[in-house]
């Protein structure tokens, strides 16, 4: 191409959707030309964005499967979920690549009925879709022109416990056990009392257990070696994932074993940092990047490995692997408009 | 007695002896006669105590054993470990009535230095000492002269955890895990570089993971029947403790079996409220009273059992459950003093 | 009466009203008879309260005027402008006693309109009502059937500025500054975009500049003296509102004169605290507490007076002064079920 | 030049200094050659740094002033006030360029003496340094080898309130109110009791009212034309500061003339955003972003101005502003390695 690709985001008003466009007003590489709502046509982009008031914003639009698709190399759809899968289909089918944040296209039919209790889409839309878990799954998101970019909580339970995937040392016949604690922006932007300031401040606690939708997605994701069991929980502040996970061994390796098959697992991601023995990951360290920080400990005589990874919610959860996906498809390098570190205070 | 007890803090600048002399102020039945801080002599209770200008407080004197002894029928000594169990023997040798909310009379000096690191206190003053879990030990308390009052995080895991101890559908051969969460008044009062608010604000973490010394506290108490997993991270809030308990199962019983269990085992205990099955606790609920707030969920294809247990850690893990010991001491109804509810917001 | 009074709440479900519910559980000499919120008729009490789910709480029904006025001698009527004035007239006119927390019955119709812009009711009611700043109208409360318990920026502003108001050497050809600033229960309990968690976390802004109702209020009730100028600001908490005055003088008196015109103006009011010299208040040290922390600074060269307040919004600024009111109305002291202090941290 | 500029950061360690180093990594036209602080010697970049952990860090080593202007051509001093001037006059003795962030080089000696109580730097270094408030003073800046760069609190003051310096409708014989709230970072990041999470969560409170080191230096920046009331409070979170100022008027221009007055004023200033008539400023829409939002409301019966500023205090407060200042000193555009905006969530 001898222009940038322009990409468009669909849902530009929601928590991941407002990620990319911030993202995307500074990248160099993609030119942002298309934002629809939810809302009404032609709202103005800076009474609905008053920290980028000052950037050359577009009007966010209602949305228009034809304008999009004319007016965009690349869409990204953040919609919710029973309403996102479908919208990635139409624009799909006219042509345009397609990265869908919801978890519409993750999961074979039956098991996303059962789970999200929605319609699903089609089942050769859903096939048709590659699982965007970049670090895995990087090689085929390159060539693929549908993606299905993985959910929140998956992605801090994966890029934890996938290097444990083939490892012989895991009992498999124990339940994997994933304690994971999210900032607010998870339950997205909708306006429901739970999560009004003076209820959420200050409290701590478990939802969804043992019906989290996100369970599955792990457990295929895993190639259905473990039986995971996911425990979601909502932390008092707006942003991030930590995951807590313990695997019980057959056998106890050495901590160097583990610790080596864990950088070498991740040795060419950019964005996955293995941290030094001895060190556990702060949430802090990786809010507004795009980086994971994982840390190992290993209980020898409870027979226990316990991993702990921290994420951006909306980065690495979500916006920020969006774009590193989309970054592949166009050829790009996968740290291209993703360089922000965290701010620490 | 014709009178009140006259009651002292020992410790009453750091934040237990805080939350004790705000309890104790609001007492009907035990007046506070003796405070005593780490600082020098007759410094000002409202320079001190900002937030109770209004009281009619005593100030914070220099320790003196035979001053405390004299003017007090009970002393809380809630100072730092390795000093708290040497100044709660000088009381108890005077004769007084001690609760000690320090980790030093909890375990037997062998086991303390492997956890603590530091000087135990003569093992005959520590075997005199009722380890003062008052729901399960409260008979003993009553008689007791000497009571060591529990950890935060071992009593809000032992709430959770000891209604399983002789449950023959736990599988012992598991290790117990305990993901447990805890506001940041748990790390005390003292100014350190990692306490400082922009440090701790909207961070998450985990620490002392493998080495944390409530680990032993909760076996001990426990009948060793289990290998305890403790896992301790930090909340950026001041107050509560969160505790996520997995137990692996033999055989699976019936729901309603598991919590009749619980109902039965916290029948009488005033503050120890098993929520309706359905319902988990909310940290917030708790927050600022005496209570425990304990949710169960059964997850059967994975035979695993969660318990999930919301204290405040100031009160029913510290000043609270002290308290609490001292109305059995003085033969009070548990709940004296002790009714206030969290506010919520 | 040889029974305790009997009270109820209406508008329970919402911020002011559960605080009401809250201290009313632990009021000595009240008994809480009658629940009413905007919801459905019968509904749990501990699914609607679930840090209050030990209390023998009783469901919160449907209003109804005749129901509550059987059961109850006296009513807190806790419902947004607009609706809480009309039903406390109801109430009125069956003959019990009525304490409203709205806005409906402080000011004089056509003020009323103009500042809410809302149907006034009727000027007779609205003339039926004292104005509830107890320490200044207590007697009148006493002996009132029906109270205006006043706005929660009012409480603070007026706390600060009534000791100024027959003072000579305020110049009242300058405007009084009031740079107010309110956690965010001052907005209520309903559900709306801007009070959503991720909205409001890190935020502070000012709002209603120039229009906020409170103003009209707060110069009615220093005796339109004064030009009023009121900026309400929110801070990411969830409690209490802070006032900073700036009143320009005519001739600057010592610091001593004007200290002692405040502590002989608030002498015999067992809430209203008046530092001393060189201390400021901490909005932390009245927050959970019906007490206000007043403090003074004297800028001779500036000819500039500052009074900082710091009260609890729910407390002394809505449930708490309405409880102390109603103390009035029953002959209590002002303190019955209100000694709670500020937890600190 | 045919290389990039190389840039130190000394007192690395200290919030101003992280928020240099961070943006330095991320700056297309400098290279960050050298990292000084206030521990020992050759200290490991990724432990002190966790957040930026993937970077390519220099050690932090022990300050020398030959080794520094040996390896950069400008160095940012960021140490204490009384320590960092007389770093940055022996740096700007070697002859390379110098911006420091402390209040040293920004007053006269005898006024800094008065207001700092510490021993000034020679009258003549002092004077050698240009003050850095870029909107006003670049084209001096972009001249000049040592910049005083302006204190947080004087940034947000001076930005809110330069464009009435020369203001015939601005009543000079009124003092000028400025209610400032600043973040906690702006205490720096030295351990003290009262930094303690615990003590500043939910606390609001004023400190240093009438004596706060930044009157004079507001005073002077606005010619000495008004007499300057600060008052400095401290809100509970860790970045941004928001000014409320107060301006009497002896004569009252329509909004128009004051809102095109701003506009005018900062027409050329690309981090400066004079928002919308009847749009406020919000604190969170600056954070993590050098950008000034400035709101403007008219009280007409009062004949008050009021002008609210919300700045993040470590950017546009202290490094973002020492950056454009450094930007200008080597002659790049003002926003080059400053475009970041703000996350909002």
């Amino acid at each position: 191409m001898d222009r940038n690709p322009r990409v468009g985001v669909i849902g530009a008003t929601g928590y991941a959707g407002m990620e990319l466009v911030r993202l995307l007003l500074h990248h160099p590489k993609m030119d942002l030309t298309y934002l629809a709502g939810s809302r009404e046509r032609d709202e103005d982009f800076s009474e609905l964005f008053v920290h980028l008031a000052h950037a050359p914003g577009t009007p966010v639009e209602a949305f228009d499967a034809d304008q999009c698709a004319d007016r965009c190399d690349l869409a990204f759809v953040a919609l919710p979920s029973g309403e996102s899968g479908r919208i990635a289909g139409q624009l799909f089918e006219r042509g345009i690549r397609v990265v869908d944040l919801s978890g519409d296209l993750r999961l074979p039919p039956d098991i996303y009925q059962r789970w999200y209790d929605k319609v699903p889409v089609a089942a050769a839309l859903q096939s048709a879709a590659v699982y965007g878990l970049t670090e895995f799954n990087g090689a085929k998101v390159a060539t693929s022109k549908l993606v299905a970019n993985p959910g929140c909580y998956a992605t801090a339970a994966l890029l934890a416990t996938k290097p444990l995937e083939s490892a012989a040392f895991v009992d498999v016949s124990s339940p994997l056990v994933i304690d994971a604690k999210s900032g607010v922006t998870g339950a997205g932007r909708s306006v429901k009392p739970h999560l009004h300031f003076a209820e959420l401040e200050d409290d701590f606690y478990a939802y969804r257990v043992g019906s989290h939708q996100h369970t599955p997605e792990i457990e295929q994701a895993l190639g259905h070696r473990f039986s995971v069991v996911l425990t979601t929980q909502l932390l008092p502040m707006s942003r991030g994932i930590f995951v807590s996970v313990y695997a019980r061994l057959n056998s106890v390796p050495t901590f160097d074993d583990i610790y080596q098959r864990y950088l070498n697992t991740y040795r060419d991601a950019p964005f996955v940092h293995v941290l030094k023995p001895g060190q556990l990951p702060h949430l802090k360290a990786v809010l507004g990047s795009n980086y994971a920080h994982i840390g190992l400990s290993l209980n020898e005589s409870s027979r226990l490995l316990q991993v702990f990874c921290a994420i951006d919610n909306l980065q690495k959860g979500a916006a920020g692997q969006a774009l590193q996906n989309a970054n592949r498809m166009f050829g790009f390098s996968d740290t291209e408009g993703l360089a922000a570190t965290s701010m620490w205070m």
